[in-house]
């Protein structure tokens, strides 16, 4: 499934190959089904792609995406200062967002540890947190990093590394039944987690 | 997972995902994966998809892939004009001219008859193949469609159809074990096919 076409096809399909999750069957796929649609809807996605490059960056500040130097979250100064959410990546920023629950700032760090994939706290934007420690009034570090393997193993390491920063209190959001589940079908670890962390309910 | 970012990030998603066989979650993690890469790679995407439709087209004579008029097959003088090898898409093509066993010319479907999804005859190339086989010198017709459900299904519609054309041969390609299989791992169907077309060894 190599190189079997001519110039512009296998140039195209060798471009979709080098995307994250497709492999050269759907490059082609895709390859083939972009020669039949009009050529507006081609163009369309060809400009959504330079638009994108020529927009958007990411937040020099904390690393989620921006449209300009900084996010919209850190532009914000009605943002609480004093708290940082630290996430993996720029969608759960949008996912926590979406909550209304979050006043603080964020601080992406572009992945998990995984070093089975290779992925280190150098490939992480973890200098960069621990600059902003030093640099901003933070006092509280919400460690939302997901709650998998990697994602503990995340917070874990951001746990150990800043134990000695002064005046910073280093929380992780809690885990549990999610909200609607059924008890039933919650696996163990997360029924246990739940139990570990019952609450008081005051009538 | 909808709308949820910021213009030209949310475009991106959106266009991504109108790919077939891209949904939302992928189209999500290209997005991410593009504003990452350094603005040449996505620049190389956004120029392979224009040049695709500048330079591509679809040949007006057989419907295989063409950069012009007319496919590289077509336009090359020492293919036989009496054999037409009908095959679904443009990369059943590529397969047969790997194997530099054919020598004839070819007539690209656009597809298989499908009721289930709603594909007739109407929807595939099924009408220029019929003028085709009025206005050119066909005398044998090889249906190389898949040795599929619905491959089977449009080679045998095809067979019905093209039945009292005067001096047509029509031909099916051979089913059998794959070469370099092991007959213990064959699915029955395609053992079955193989013994019902033996042939006679001549020592």
């Amino acid at each position: 499934m190599s190189t079997v076409y001519e110039g512009p096809v296998q140039d195209l399909i060798d471009e979709f190959g080098r995307l994250p999750g497709i492999g050269p069957k759907s490059a082609q796929r895709i390859a083939f089904y972009l020669l039949r649609v009009p050529t507006e809807d081609a163009a369309r996605l060809a400009s959504a792609i330079t638009e994108v490059k020529a927009r958007i960056s990411f937040c020099r500040r904390c690393f989620n995406i921006a449209e300009g130097e900084v996010c919209m979250v850190c532009a914000d100064p009605r943002r609480d200062p004093a708290v940082l959410c630290v996430v993996e990546e720029p969608r759960d920023v949008v996912a926590i967002e979406r909550t209304s629950e979050y006043r603080g700032l964020y601080h992406v760090l572009h992945g998990a540890i995984d070093h089975l994939e290779g992925v280190g706290p150098e490939q992480l934007k973890v200098r960069e947190l621990v600059r902003r420690l030093a640099e901003e009034p933070v006092s509280e570090l919400v460690l939302a990093t997901n709650p998998n393997l990697t994602g503990e193993a995340t917070a874990m390491y951001l746990v150990r590394l800043l134990r000695d920063v002064e005046g910073l209190r280093v929380t992780r959001l809690a885990s549990g039944l999610p909200v609607g589940g059924d008890l039933e079908y919650a696996d163990e670890l997360t029924l246990g987690r739940a139990l570990e962390g019952r609450r008081e309910v005051h009538g």
